[in-house]
């Protein structure tokens, strides 16, 4: 049975980089994601597809039914946070594996081959933990983001993102796949579908996000010898400024600003030492742009007489900012159309991380769909979905692809996208 | 002429591991550490002395003119904070160089051996930057930590201090000097002496110390998908906590006592998931041991408070707690008429830093000299002392030291410490 085989692949990748708590740790070009694209690229060849890796890593499994003519992408990611969940990405990849080869069969039966090909994508670095900014090899491709700046980020360690991938063998040539529509299943990571008791979540649009870069610049001196008031330490302000960043939401409706700093380091880290540098990143979203904008011009207010108040250099720049992103509205149709035809319950629902369609959206037609998420909890290890709940959304994103690869969504009108190589 | 050969010197040393605002970097056990010490022990034997180092990396400098006789050390660190000063601890190390072989040369001239011989030492890892705790090869030699413990303290890179030290080379077997005194010369990192207009200070106790190590435990989410309320977000209690360390110094007389966070780790350190590990340190200070005790307790009852308002986990460790150490009477008197003699002027000062000599006075009759610092800075690249006040304290050094090998503050009854090897 296709719904047996594609729970035995799930369970299988949820080992490659397991954590200790039934999460996994496969961060963007490391050895544990390098596993997961091994196991990738021997599925698609024992699958008798085609594996193309492109210049930043992206791994596509090409079906070629009509040589020649442009392909439907179905897919997501196999990286993960650290310590982070399973199903992050990983069961959108294994979806759409089974979901392929489940077109594939119908088509094979048919004895008709449709008008597009079909190819089913491992995007390279969706989590952004090791190397910002995130949904990185999406938008690469989308064309939102240059290639080789991408290539030159690096970790904290200093590596970059070309020296990683060039390390695990996944720094490609192989041309892109010209594109006329983009199909994504994922996890809700929130609570809405679980408490609504709804089987399936149409994504109708993203949250406006925007992260502030912050530089604190004060004096390093020792921590015994030097006379508190002499003292310029970065690090009071940063706490200050992580303390600001989260009551900020308190001036908004409840929940409709998400706020908080993810990432901060500090220089020198020594403990006798008074710290002279420190950076951290706050990331703020909402459905509303002018909440974001609001947010931010609180923060940047506060933090301008923060550094008057303490005698102190404070860097903000913006950065990785993302609009609103409304998926259109014959592939809600569509989605919901297949939903009800299996006999299941749908609703409209926004996206409030980032995803790989939504910078695939800017170029292509495409669809995101949300399975439920227990307790809503995503980004750690205990994040979880059930069998069923997967096996469902499977279902689902075979009738949306096998709808796809026969044209829908695409317009005579429409050219396919050729992605740069 | 003497001055000049040691202030040549010095600022040779202070080109090793040079920092681009006239500091250093030389961690312990780093490559630029490992460059100062092969510098160190190139001049021990250009100047005909024996080289020894210990089973934790300290280096001594033997000069034996009664074979059999235990040593007068005079020394301090070569080693610096990162981005550190060019004077703190290397100061100490060149001016007991030359204050040795001066001594050596009146030894010669006089054609009479004195009761002790005269080593010069430089102590491994004072700064702890990089491996805590600090003031970590004279603590060993006193007998105050052990050994074995210290060389498997780690840095931030998993790094034993052991596998640092044999990589460089300076793990060493040598046995250690039986030793009868000690005397060490160091900038004051404060701006008394500069502030008053007198030349050299005579340290007459440390202050008390002591640290805490605090970890944050809360729980990995989503930054963008998680509802504000269902966090638990280790960042927020830590910065709190950061906040509360520095406050806490106002509940007393104005620099009475000096705390602050200089190291500060999270988890997982990625933009886009709320932390669920922090581990910070505090590192308290004062003149009064009940000072620090009821700031101790102060901030254990907030971080309780908070804890359970933030349904979070915090452990709090007590750590490296050094008591006031009082240095002998008759050795300040010594310094103080030396200092007279050479038509200076000098007063009684307290250590809010820790030092080797704070060790050492542990087990031996000890003598800690300040010079002025300008700024009172230090552990920065600013750090400054005046070539001329470094001389100052060079002839300052050379007369104790004379004075200890011909056997002062040693009385008849007084028996050698030979250190274990």
């Amino acid at each position: 049975m296709p719904a047996n085989d594609f729970l035995t692949d799930f369970h299988h990748v949820a080992t490659i980089g397991a954590t200790p708590r039934n999460g996994v740790d496969r961060q963007a070009a490391t050895a544990e994601d390098a596993l997961t694209r091994d196991w990738f690229a021997a599925w698609i060849h024992d699958a008798g597809y085609t594996l193309h890796v492109d210049g930043i890593g992206n791994m596509f499994g090409l079906i070629d039914w009509t040589p020649g003519a442009p392909y439907v992408l179905v897919g997501s990611h196999l990286d993960s946070q650290p310590l982070g969940g399973r199903f992050d990405g990983a069961y959108g990849v294994l979806a759409a594996l089974h979901a392929a080869r489940n077109v594939d069969q119908l088509v094979t039966e048919s004895g008709q081959a449709p008008p597009f090909n079909l190819a089913v994508v491992n995007w390279f670095n969706e989590e952004g933990g090791r190397f910002p900014p995130s949904v990185m090899g999406s938008s690469v491709f989308a064309g939102l983001f240059d290639e080789d700046r991408m290539l030159d980020t690096t970790d904290l360690a200093g590596i970059t993102a070309r020296a990683a991938l060039s390390e695990i063998g996944y720094l490609g040539t192989d041309p892109r796949p010209a594109t006329v529509s983009y199909a994504e299943i994922h996890i809700e990571q929130g609570r809405i579908l679980e408490r609504e008791e709804i089987a399936i979540g149409v994504v109708d649009r993203s949250w406006y996000t925007q992260k502030l870069d912050i530089e604190v610049l004060g004096e390093q001196s020792h921590t015994g010898a030097t006379a508190m008031a002499d003292r310029h330490d970065a690090l009071i302000a940063a706490a200050k400024i992580v303390l600001m960043v989260n009551d900020v939401t308190t001036q908004f409706e409840e929940e409709s600003l998400v706020s908080s700093v993810g990432q901060l380091t500090l220089e020198p880290n020594s403990p006798i030492v008074v710290p002279r540098r420190v950076r951290l990143i706050a990331d703020l979203r909402s459905g509303d742009p002018q909440i974001v904008q609001a947010a931010r011009t609180t923060l940047l207010t506060k933090i301008a007489a923060l550094a008057e108040e303490h005698d102190i250099q404070i860097n903000v720049t913006d950065f990785d900012i993302r609009p609103i992103r409304y998926f259109p509205e014959d592939g809600l149709q569509l989605a919901e159309a297949a939903v009800a035809n299996l006999g299941l319950s749908s609703r409209r629902i926004r996206t409030m991380a980032g995803h790989d369609s939504v910078a695939m959206n800017n170029i292509v037609p495409s669809i995101m769909l949300f399975i439920p998420s227990i307790d809503g909890v995503s980004h750690c290890e205990r994040e979880f979905s059930t069998d069923s709940d997967m096996v469902t959304g499977l279902r689902l994103l075979t009738e949306v692809a096998r709808q796809l690869v026969n044209g829908a969504l695409v317009t005579t009108a429409s050219t396919p996208v050729y992605a740069e190589v």
